[in-house]
């Protein structure tokens, strides 16, 4: 933490500041080996099994946007972190931090919207908390989730990363960036009106059927805050291998491709919160995604890539004209409070 | 919900407002029966045993003040939550929303104090999240923390209140008010420094015991927002039995005593950070509180009242001059951001 004396806005971005962040003064001062493993969940082995547990703060801005709202991004953030952990999702906690003068037809909706993503999960919301704090002391509501999932032993080692191998098929379920470009266009800033749905949803259902068939999963991730690209630097990082993807056959919507070109970003580092990155053995990636395209979130799930004994350490982005670009973590902070 | 359109300070009060914000929207909405015990903690039977599950949103303003800080009330919250559900706490989460500007050092000092706290109580802190949002956009930090602990059969219906009967005696650990009179004196607004302590401490230390003697405990509640008067009339709502306590047992130090009359606060309605309320059968009552005395934060533990038939679903003062009073929920706020 030598860099700077204050925090900034990109030490909430999810990539290098906070990284930093994390590993040099959360990590160092709570010094415990379940959170040094940095999964999305931790894995703890309860007496008579073992048990996932994760966390997420969510202050979007704005609190609605087209296809979701902060209560729902709050249910299925902590159902996906669960579900990328290996994990079935089973109970959920909610804390609300909400400003004087929210209007209640607001925290309704919200509320109900939790209630319905948790419905359709599956997993039920078991405690929670309120507090409320004068006007102009947050920024109308925010909302923080944790949850509890069981993993079956065998599964116990998708979430850390050490499985994969040189080799191994690199999928993604979906379309990039759609979140994050629905919740721009949702900013009043933008002063335009935008039919960009986020992909918000729950993952669970999607995933269930592949561990149920005990497919060679090697790792998951659900790539949300930093993308795809930020997810793909940290697999690699120190690691003996490498990652190539290739941008043709990355799935990015028209809708988002054009917004992206309009505003200068790269869909590969926008926020995604209905897609799971998954990387399997060569073996079983055909299976994995004829199963993904059987759920509505995975229709569009498809090969991108693979694992390489080549540029060890490093993520390639091999581009459509043939060419090769180096893939890095963001320094800073793209679109704050994206989640 | 009808009584008001707009949240209001006293909608995070712990008194009758949040009550029925909680009864009225989420336990409606959410609507899951472990949720409607509303318990500190859920209690979930996994399936090979049961957890406690809590979580808790810290929003005390300012930062730190004699004694404590956010962080440490953020554990020592959590795991008395635990505590007060028959649990062994376990495991801790930690979710972060910064304000843009905040000092690192600042931050450091309070993950520092997470992790001292959390060794002290040898508690775990295994997941995290960090968000930051924008200078003005909330008071600079906010942390919520979620725990899991591992409740024995035998003490799953401690949280719950279906043991209490009439004859039960009313034990609380110490002395009362001291948590929010140290966050009230350290608000700058009131002009003088104070040697105002707050009692904010783990309690699993101090409960252990009890439970592992299998004293015939019938309840036990960490009286925080809204203070003991507020659990005291959360016990008796709607119950065939009444609570009488005697205001010249209760223990309420000189500095706490002084600084309510000069304010016109009721000690009975302040928060407390490090005391728990336990009612238990009349036959254990001299050895829970002679186990307590042994702790340090239970030198002070006495007897306070009875659980009584008289009065249903009342909450009784015998006042020190021989009268009686009725004690009644807070109706909005008395200090807002207390914890």
């Amino acid at each position: 933490m030598q860099t700077t004396n204050k925090i900034l806005l990109g030490h909430g971005s999810g990539g290098r500041m906070m990284h930093n962040l994390i590993t040099e003064l959360f990590a160092r001062h709570f010094n415990d080996p379940v959170l040094d493993q940095q999964t999305d969940a931790a894995l703890l082995s309860f007496p008579f099994g073992n048990l996932a547990f994760t966390t997420d703060a969510f202050v979007v801005q704005p609190l609605f946007f087209t296809g979701g709202d902060i209560g729902k991004l709050s249910v299925c953030g902590t159902v996906n972190d669960l579900v990328a952990s290996g994990a079935t999702p089973l109970w959920i906690s909610a804390a609300f931090i909400i400003e004087e003068g929210l209007e209640v037809s607001v925290l309704e909706d919200i509320v109900k919207s939790m209630a319905s993503s948790a419905r359709q999960a599956g997993v039920r919301i078991v405690c929670g908390d309120t507090k409320v704090v004068g006007k102009g002391q947050c920024d109308r509501l925010f909302i923080t989730t944790s949850g509890i999932g069981q993993v079956q032993s065998q599964h116990l080692r998708i979430a850390t990363g050490e499985l994969i191998t040189a080799g191994d098929h690199i999928i993604i379920s979906g379309t990039l960036g759609d979140h994050g470009m629905a919740v721009l266009a949702a900013r009043n800033e933008l002063g335009f009106a935008s039919k960009l749905l986020t992909d918000c949803a729950p993952l669970n259902l999607m995933v269930q059927p592949l561990l149920d068939e005990n497919l060679d999963i090697r790792f998951m991730r659900d790539p949300t805050r930093g993308g795809l690209a930020t997810v793909l630097c940290e697999i690699a990082e120190n690691k003996d291998f490498g990652i190539i993807i290739n941008e043709e056959q990355l799935p990015v919507s028209e809708a988002v491709r054009g917004m992206c070109e309009l505003y200068g970003f790269d869909p590969l580092y926008i926020a995604n919160e209905g897609k799971m990155l998954i990387i399997s053995s060569p073996k079983d990636s055909s299976r994995i995604i004829e199963i993904l395209k059987k759920s509505p979130e995975g229709r569009q799930a498809t090969l991108i890539g693979e694992v390489s004994n080549d540029h060890t350490a490093k993520v390639l982005l091999k581009t459509q004209i043939g060419g090769t670009r180096m893939i890095t973590m963001l320094a800073g902070e793209q679109l704050p409070r994206i989640c």
